[in-house]
C-alpha cells in the first residue's frame, strides 16, 4: 500500500498527528536501567545500546495507540557504533510490530549510484549472494537534496516499488537554518526552500497515492509558521514532516499552517518532550490533544 | 596534532595526493571470496560484511605506501545493517594502523544537538557511564552545510579538540549538482556553492594549521573544474576533497585547479577505478603519477 496512504488512514483510524523522537541519550536515562546494563554488560557501547532499546520498547509501549509514527534519530544509535545500528534496528521492527509507522531520521544525500545503496538498505531490499532481503523495517527516510535530483531519484524509485516514502529537507526547525535555506535566488525570486519545495512538488508527481499525497514528503520547522504557510501553498500533494514542537520552542499554533484544509497531511515530531517526560504516556495525550484542538 | 598538518605531512612524504574510496559493492568482489564466505556464514549479511572486511584489508595492503588516505563511502556498510558498520569499524582500524588516514563519507547534517552526537560517535569521544571512549578510529568526516552554521558548529568544536577534520560539500561532482549548487543568489550574486565556500573559508577559519589549512576543508568535484578554480581563490585555507576523477569522468587535468601553487592542499578520490581494476597497486600508482604530472 502506499505510503502516504497508509499515514494519512493511521492519522484518521487514530485521531493523531503525533510522531514521537526516539532520541534516546545516555545522560537522561532512567539510573535504575543504566546501572542494571552496565551490571550485565560493563561500561561498553552494548551496555548503552541495550539500554537504549529496553528505553524505548518502554517508550513504544506507552504511547503506541496514541500517536501514528515514531522518527528515529540515527546519530544518537550511530554515536554507540555496530551496537547501537543494532539498537536501532531491533527499536524499528519493535516499532513495527506495535503497528507503527517508522520514520528513520538520517538526513542521507550522495551522488546517485550511492543513493541506491542507501535506498536499497533503508527502505528496498539487497541482493545477498543472489538472494534479495529487507534489512529494515523502516517506512521512510529523511534525505537532503543538496545534490540535486540524481542523489534523490533513487530513493524514489524504491519508494514506488515498496510502498515507501522519503520526506526532504525543505525548511529545517533550527535557528541557523536560514544562512543557506532563506537565500533568495536571483533568477526565480524565491528563498532556497521554496526551491528546493518546488523540486519536491514536481518529483512526488507520479507517484501520488489515493489520499492525495505523494510519496515524496518535506521537512518543514514548526518553528518558522509563515515560511510553512508559503510552502503548504507550494506543494499540495506534499506530508509535511515537522520538527520543531516542543523543546525546540514552537507551540501547537505554530504548526497550524502545515496542515490542509481536512487537519491532514502534516505529522508533528516531539522527541525530549515526550520521552524525557515524567510521564511520556501523559505527555504524547497532551501533545496529541493539543494538536488536535489547532488543526 | 592538527588535521590539516598530518595531511598536508603525509601528501609530502609519500609524494603522493591519493585519496581511495573503499566502496565494496557484493557484485563485483572476487567469487572466490564470495564463495568463501558464503560457505562460512550462508548467504547472510554478516558474510557479506565480512567479505566487505576481508577485500577492503586487501585493497589496504596493496595501496598503503601510494596513497595517503581511505575514505570508505558509509553508505555500502550501512546497507548491511550493523554487520556492515562492523566491518566498516574494523576496515577504519586497519587502515589506521596501516599508517593511512581515514575519511568517512557520510555527509552528516542535523540541528545542533544532534550534530553533536555525530560528532562524538564519529571524531570525538563518548561519554559511556562515565568513561570517554572513542567509538570509532576515524580523523574525517564529510558534512552537509544546508542546515547552517547550527550544524557545523559541533563538528568543528570536535575537529579542534581531537586534531580531527571535516570536509563541507561545495560543489559535488554529480551531474545534477547543479540543481540547487549552481543557483546564483539574488543579494550576493554568487552561485549557492560559493556562498558555502565563503562560509567553510570562514568558519576554518579558527582552526589553522602550521600547514596554512584549517581542520574545515571542502568537497569540491573534479567534473567541474572552472568552478573548482574560483573555489580555490575564495577558500586560500580550505583542503579539497575531490571526488569525480576516473569512473565519473574527470580526468588529471580537470584535478588541477584544486592544488595550491605548491601542489597541494587537494586530495583526489577514485574508488571503482582502483578497487575494482584488475591490478589495484598499478591503479593506484598511475593515478599517483598522473596527479603528480599536473600539479
Amino acid at each position: 500500500m502506499h505510503f502516504a496512504d497508509r499515514l494519512t488512514e493511521a492519522m484518521k483510524k487514530k485521531n493523531s498527528v503525533v510522531c514521537v523522537g526516539l532520541d534516546p541519550q545516555l545522560s537522561k536515562l532512567p539510573a535504575v536501567l543504566l546501572d542494571k546494563m552496565k551490571g550485565q554488560y560493563g561500561a561498553t557501547t552494548s551496555a548503552a545500546a541495550n539500554a537504549y532499546l529496553e528505553f524505548n520498547k518502554n517508550i513504544i509501549d506507552a504511547v503506541k495507540d496514541l500517536v501514528v509514527a515514531v522518527k528515529p534519530q540515527l546519530a544518537f544509535y550511530e554515536e554507540l557504533g555496530h551496537e547501537g545500528i543494532r539498537a536501532f534496528e531491533e527499536t524499528c521492527r519493535y516499532a513495527h510490530a506495535a503497528g507503527l509507522i517508522v520514520i528513520a531520521d538520517g538526513k542521507r544525500n550522495d551522488i546517485g549510484s550511492t543513493a541506491e545503496a542507501y535506498a536499497r538498505g533503508f527502505l528496498g531490499k539487497v541482493d545477498l549472494f543472489g538472494e534479495k532481503k529487507s534489512i529494515q523495517e523502516i517506512d521512510a527516510l529523511t534525505v537532503n537534496a543538496y545534490l540535486g535530483i540524481d542523489g534523490v531519484r533513487p530513493f524514489i524509485k524504491v519508494c514506488e516499488e515498496e510502498g515507501k516514502g522519503i520526506f526532504i529537507l525543505v525548511k529545517t526547525s533550527n535557528p541557523s537554518s536560514g544562512d543557506v535555506q532563506d537565500r533568495v535566488t536571483a533568477d526565480e525570486k524565491i528563498s532556497v526552500a521554496q526551491l528546493i519545495g518546488h523540486f519536491v512538488e514536481s518529483w512526488g508527481s507520479d507517484c501520488i497515492g489515493e489520499s492525495g499525497y505523494s510519496c515524496v514528503g518535506a521537512v518543514v520547522g514548526a518553528t518558522y509558521p509563515a515560511e510553512a504557510a508559503k510552502l503548504r501553498k507550494l506543494m499540495p500533494t506534499s506530508i509535511f514532516l515537522v520538527p520543531g514542537y516542543g523543546a525546540q520552542g514552537a507551540g501547537a499554533e505554530d504548526t497550524k499552517p502545515c496542515f490542509d484544509a481536512k487537519g491532514l497531511g502534516a505529522l508533528v515530531v516531539s522527541a525530549r518532550g515526550i520521552i524525557f517526560a515524567e510521564d511520556p504516556r501523559a505527555a504524547a495525550q497532551a501533545m496529541k490533544e493539543e494538536l488536535n484542538k489547532v488543526r
